[in-house]
């Protein structure tokens, strides 16, 4: 029998409360969706189909974190004898799971910003060599090559290697964990009690408003520690430094937390999900920036690569700030509250 | 006798002109700002005070640009064959006189940008080491150090020590040379005709400002041409490469002329100095992320070293993007136009 905190909670009314379900069909249907995309994975697996393995693993993915974020949210309304530890199986599960495709996606993520320091860019319309920007003098310069040159050229070249030899080497070790862990008999325990929880859900038919209620605060006072007001001003250089990250990364958090709570009891979820995408973007920016740095510790280098790696290292800590300045914009009108840079900067 | 194009202009009254003296007081002026400040620099340099020196030849530059700004804008008002040459030779002056400066000032702006990689920054409110921002799991993590590794400590202290090195010797080079082009007969000769202007400039009493009319018309063609759309939209990654950079350049000597137009006409010069100064930012940060570049091609360097400079070339290319968007906005305010960043991206 769950028993729960809200029982406590002083000036409750004694009669029976109003039927509210919203929980118990949203555990459900998690479940079901945790358990359809097993199935596939298991066909894919059979068929070897990788694509439809990968995806139906994602799948898995998403259904276990709602399940273990709606458990955490409205855990007062739960038998936590039986949803603690589910819930650290599911972000055992959900950590495994997401390994490899995060390794992919930031090596796709490098790959991409080093195209894009080694793209020469459009030809620029009145063209003038770097040296014609003399310190006096206002004639016109004669048209000039685009940059990069060929040293950057290799060294973004030799880069692009390494990062694709580690991240691959890392990508396929997850791979063989993942596998290696649907194959566990800890995995189907996991499993076993998702089963269960798609037809029966231990969980309290009080109003899950409150506990909704109590994730929304909790994300608006990690949000009050922001410094949203400098992310607002373009060009702040606050994200040099990874030693800022944290709180956003806190925020990603709740507000992930906050939208499944929303999912439960029927909210709008369109700018949660816009906002958690760009905290996605942030926390994916700032991993790739941490692997660029601890690509160029690799030793024996050429100073060419380890200088491109320095470049990309600082692009994405770019992208971070640029992220945080993405994400202030959406909380600001998402709020109502008008947007600071159109006074400020 | 000064002869002039707009006597050729169709339909100009025959009748004298109403006397428009602004170009004569303004070149008088200049002239002598000029000769002021090369006695002062005399006194420096017998007095062995080489803050003097250096300052009155900054003020010797400055009374420079302007003349030969001048005589290049109202260059029909002018006798050409004394306003060109005399126009070269003070841009080769001017130059001659920057030179020094600019490579202080640029190692300056590298070594501040150097300890900006390097400083750890505040130490964040709630903090979390870098592995603690799984992707799954919504626990808050334990404080963490904050960056910089010691190994990007070490290399930007090198990259540091390498770029005062490389930027001291081409200081000292192009002190010698300005002392050596301030002993020149050259130079006599370019003082000898600054003098004679200081009390009579061979300049046609016609109205200036259609003159001036025609240097803003050339600066806002210049400036239509200029991204400005993109350049409102922060963080748009436009300035990765410098192959952009020289319609930029353009409007900053433009801008100038413009000014020092104003400044003989008697126009307000406010919000146009406040440009100029964002695209000398614009100019110096593009000239910097060029030594940060040239620095990592020295031979034999280490890894760490290349790395760091490769992260500070691309802070400097940042740095152009955040001053063509501090630009854009300066001119946009200046033309009573609405800024985009406010409704779009």
């Amino acid at each position: 029998m769950p028993h729960h905190d809200i029982d406590a909670v002083p000036g409750r009314p004694a009669a029976p409360a109003p039927e509210h379900g919203e929980l118990v069909p949203y555990l459900h249907g998690q479940a079901a969706e945790f358990l359809r995309a097993l199935r596939r994975h298991r066909e894919g697996s059979e068929a070897t189909d990788p694509e439809l393995s990968t995806r139906s693993a994602l799948d898995m993915r998403r259904a276990a974190r709602r399940i273990g974020g709606a458990l955490h949210t409205f855990r007062p309304l739960t038998d936590r004898a039986w949803s603690d530890p589910l819930r650290g199986e599911l972000a055992w599960l959900s950590g495994t799971l997401a390994r490899e495709h995060a390794h992919a996606e930031q090596l796709g993520r490098l790959l991409e910003g080093l195209q894009q320091l080694g793209e020469p860019g459009p030809v620029p319309a009145q063209g003038s060599p770097r040296n014609a920007t003399s310190r006096n003098g206002a004639s016109p310069a004669p048209p000039s090559p685009p940059a990069p040159s060929r040293e950057t050229t290799l060294g973004i070249a030799r880069a692009g290697a390494l990062l694709e030899r580690q991240l691959t080497l890392a990508r396929t070790r997850a791979h063989s964990a993942a596998l290696q862990a649907l194959g566990s008999s800890r995995f189907h325990a996991v499993a076993d009690a998702v089963a269960v929880l798609a037809s029966e859900a231990p969980v309290a038919p009080d109003d899950p408003a409150p506990y909704a209620a109590h994730a929304a605060h909790r994300l608006t006072e990690a949000v009050a520690v922001l410094p949203l007001g400098r992310a607002a001003r373009p060009y702040n250089a606050e994200a040099v430094h990874e030693g800022q990250d944290s709180p956003w990364h806190q925020v990603r958090l709740l507000l992930r937390l906050h939208r499944y709570a929303q999912e439960v009891t029927g909210g709008d979820t369109t700018a949660l999900a816009e906002a958690s995408r760009t905290l996605d973007r942030h926390r994916d920016a700032a991993e790739a920036a941490s692997a660029a740095a601890a690509a160029a510790r690799t030793a024996r280098i050429a100073p060419a690569t380890a200088y491109a790696l320095g470049v990309l290292h600082s692009q994405q800590r770019h992208e971070v700030e640029a992220a945080r300045f993405a994400f202030q914009r959406q909380w600001r009108l998402a709020a109502g509250t008008p947007t600071r840079e159109a006074v400020s900067g």
